[in-house]
Formats: structure tokens, C-alpha cells, sequence
């Protein structure tokens, strides 16, 4: 296993944090990576390390990988290890990080607020954006599934995408947002993270129908949190450097004919 | 709004839960009540409340409902109420309950190995089921999407389905499982009770399916969980009453043409 980098760790305990995840695309690992960069936290990131990166996965989820004795084992990746814990589920991992690198209150009911507000983002425009190119054969391949695709596509191009984008609008415009950009209590948290990234990944995959919704008028405050987040010191070094990897063939994919009439 | 019933209502402070959901269908909602029928806490459930019941729904999940000062608004239902504070998103509300109800450890970082398992139940047997009879159409009938469901369906049994029962298996292999029946800890947690309703929703929708899952003997311990929990007192109790509902046009649907070769 590689050595993590010499940033400090700023955590309740001094162990390293190690993510393991495919290599080669975004994917629902950049969720979590997006936490730690934010948080300006050194990382082992399992998918940046060459060879072994497909079959520390294969690992993880293999039929005969039980855990150990206090873990349960994953079913998938984005996997989490911190000390002796493991975690997987990316909303779970999320959860557990959040308060833990000053991106969610650690006291209080807020994090279940914030743990309300990232399901429900990832829902749309992680899961649903996958289902759009996958929604009948999920382990067959895309071009085995066109037509379905492109009708899943147009229901979430029609309605669901528009649904979604106005309900975060409508946590902007909420009270418990509070002050500024952001989706909760006036501060940077780990949901907004998470919204720039469902946000990016949905431009990519669909630009044209996101221009449009961008230039609706609609959801505003939802595109300028994109952009504050975009903007933040680390964010903006962290989407320059090469540890950002290109959409290619994961979650977010391009197939310009799924938004065309 | 009704008024909740006079059993004690166990919890760190002493305002009642309100549980808001679709009336005429277990669906999401489900989860939740479980919860609280196991624990023997009292609850209001506004699916019962008659002719207030879809209103409440729609009222949730309004164009205009931003939430209020300390509360975001919901995207969907089911939610919950306990005292100020509202909750939306299944596994979310079970986070939050689950140890106030003493189906969740208090302390140290089980909770988080218990929220994983329950995504990932969730993700097969509540979502993945769903999408079944609505892979590229959410809004639309089935009907509009019979030979799509057809498709979707034919991925969940060959594939999907073996694969999360041969996860639960592991989780229940498991040394992190401890001893007895359960998922986690050597101890009834809501993770079990999640499992239970999956299962239990997934028979009805697919009973060929699963009795043949069921007879591989290759997911005992899933089946045994099952049966465990089925025996619980305060379960036996409910699934006798009208608390209870039965499966209609929900998540869990019987459409007999989708397990047929």
C-alpha cells in the first residue's frame, strides 16, 4: 500500500485516510476526494496507483470478502478506510467525513439536515444521470440499450432534472440555508461539494440541456453556487492539477444523441 | 392533525413523532414504521389520517414549500416530525431514529456500518425493485413501458438480485455480524428490520423468483434474518393489524409477466 503524502492530517485521530476506487474516471469516488480537498486533508488515492488500482477494487468487492471482525464487508466502491474502519456507500462515507474536516456541525441535528440534502442530489444527478445510459441492462453495454436510454433520457431531461434543480433552488431560497451561497446554515458543507460535482458531471453529460436550464433564469442560485465552489482555493487547484481525472466512460457520459429531439 | 396515541413515547425528549406518507400503500414509509412498531414508541402516521392524508403529501413536497427557519424543505416523502425538527429521505430518517429508538449503537462508529447496510438493502430491494415496472419512465403508467419492464426486470432477477442476496449473505458470514441471526453486532438494528421489509416487499412483487432464491440454499441466513424478524413480538403484532397495509401499485407491485421466461 503507497505512503500518504506529507500534508498533515487534521482528524480526531492521526490515521491516514485511503480511498479506494476505480481508476481512470470521476465516478462517485469524486465526491469524497472533492471533501478532502476542500479540506486541504492528504489522501491515499487507491485509483492513482497504476497497476494495482483494478485489483485492490476486484478485492473489495470479491464474493469471498466477508470484512473482518468489526467490518462489514462493501458491496461497491467508493470504499473509505481510516485507521481499522471501513466504510462504503459514498452518502455514508460523506457522512462520516463531514464533521470530521470542518464540512458539517458535529453537534446538533444539522448533519442529518446535510445528510437530507446530499441523498437527494446524488439521487438526481448521480444515480438518475447513470440510469440515463443504463436503464434497463445494467451490465450490458450502452449500445445494447439505445432506445430505452434515449427514453429515460427524455424523462429526465423533461422532468426529472427540472424537479430536482427546483427543489435545491427552493433549499437556496429557504431560511435554513441562511447567508450567502450556500445550501445550509450560511456556511460551506460538504452537500455543496457535492452539488458542484452532480452539477459538472450533468454538464457534461448533457451540456446542452443544462444551458438551457442555466439560461432559463430558473435555478440561479444554484449555478452561483456552482461557480463560488469552483472558485475556492483548493477547489480551483484541485480541478487544475492531474489528480482530477477526465468523464470518460462512468457516470457522466456524453452521447450527444440522448439530448437531441 | 390527529392526535398520537398514549404509549409512552420512549426518546431523549418527550415530543411525538409524526410520520408523513401516500396513504393505501406500505412503500418507503414502511421502513419507517417498522422502526417504531419494534420499539414500541407511538407514532402518528398521517397515511391513516383519511381524507388529509394526500393533501399533507402534496403540501410536503409543494412548489412553494421552502421550509422554514432551522428546517430545508422536502424533495419527497416519506418525512418525519419530532418536535422542530422535520427529516426527509428514508435512510436518513432510519439514521436518525435508529439509536433513539435503541435499534442503532449511541457510541463509536456502528451506526455508520449499520447506515451502509441499509443504503445498500435499500438500493436493491426498495430502488432497484421500483425500477422494475418503471426503468425509463417515472411519471409515466406501466403499461407505457411493458416491454422496457420486461427488460429491466430480466437484469434484476438474473443479475441484480442474486448478487445484493449474496452480499446480505456475507454480511451475515461475516464476522462483524456477531452471533445470532443479525447484520450487525450480535443485536437487532434497523439494518435487520430493512432487510426484513426488502425481502418481504420482493416476495410479493416476484414470489417465483424468490421461492427459487429461497430454495438454492445459498442465502440462508438472509431467509433466517427474515423469519427472525417476522417472529418479533411487536412485529407479529403489527403485521396482524390494520396498521398494516397491503401491497397495491407502490414500489413492491406483482405484475406476473415479469418472471415469466
Amino acid at each position: 500500500m503507497s505512503e500518504p503524502d506529507t500534508k498533515r492530517v487534521k482528524t480526531a485521530n492521526e490515521a491516514p485516510y485511503e480511498l479506494i476506487y476505480w481508476p481512470g474516471i470521476p465516478g462517485r469516488g469524486e465526491f469524497v476526494r472533492l471533501l478532502f480537498e476542500e479540506a486541504g486533508v492528504s489522501y491515499t488515492d487507491t485509483a492513482k496507483s497504476g497497476g494495482d488500482a483494478v485489483p485492490t477494487v476486484l478485492k473489495l468487492m470479491a464474493a469471498d470478502n466477508k470484512g473482518d471482525d468489526v467490518n462489514p464487508p462493501s458491496f461497491a466502491c467508493p470504499a473509505l478506510k481510516h485507521g481499522d474502519l471501513r466504510l462504503s456507500q459514498t452518502p455514508n462515507i460523506l457522512l462520516y467525513l463531514g464533521p470530521k474536516l470542518g464540512l458539517a456541525p458535529t453537534e446538533g441535528n444539522g448533519i442529518y439536515h446535510i445528510n437530507q440534502i446530499a441523498l437527494t442530489i446524488l439521487d438526481c444527478f448521480s444515480n438518475e444521470v447513470h440510469d440515463t445510459h443504463h436503464p434497463v441492462a445494467l451490465s450490458d453495454y450502452y449500445e445494447a440499450q439505445k432506445p430505452e436510454a434515449k427514453r429515460r433520457a427524455k424523462s429526465f431531461i423533461d422532468e426529472r432534472l427540472p424537479k430536482f434543480l427546483a427543489y435545491v433552488q427552493r433549499v437556496l431560497d429557504g431560511k435554513a440555508s441562511g447567508d450567502g451561497p450556500w445550501l445550509y446554515g450560511g456556511k460551506l458543507t460538504y452537500a455543496d461539494l457535492v452539488l458542484f460535482q452532480g452539477i459538472d458531471g450533468t454538464e457534461f453529460a448533457f451540456p446542452k440541456t443544462m444551458k438551457k436550464m442555466r439560461d432559463s433564469g430558473k435555478y440561479d442560485g444554484v449555478f452561483k453556487l456552482y461557480e463560488a465552489v469552483k472558485e475556492r482555493p483548493n477547489i480551483k487547484e484541485y480541478l487544475a492539477s492531474d489528480r482530477r481525472s477526465q468523464y470518460s466512460d462512468g457516470i457522466w457520459r456524453h452521447y450527444p444523441e440522448l439530448e437531441e429531439d
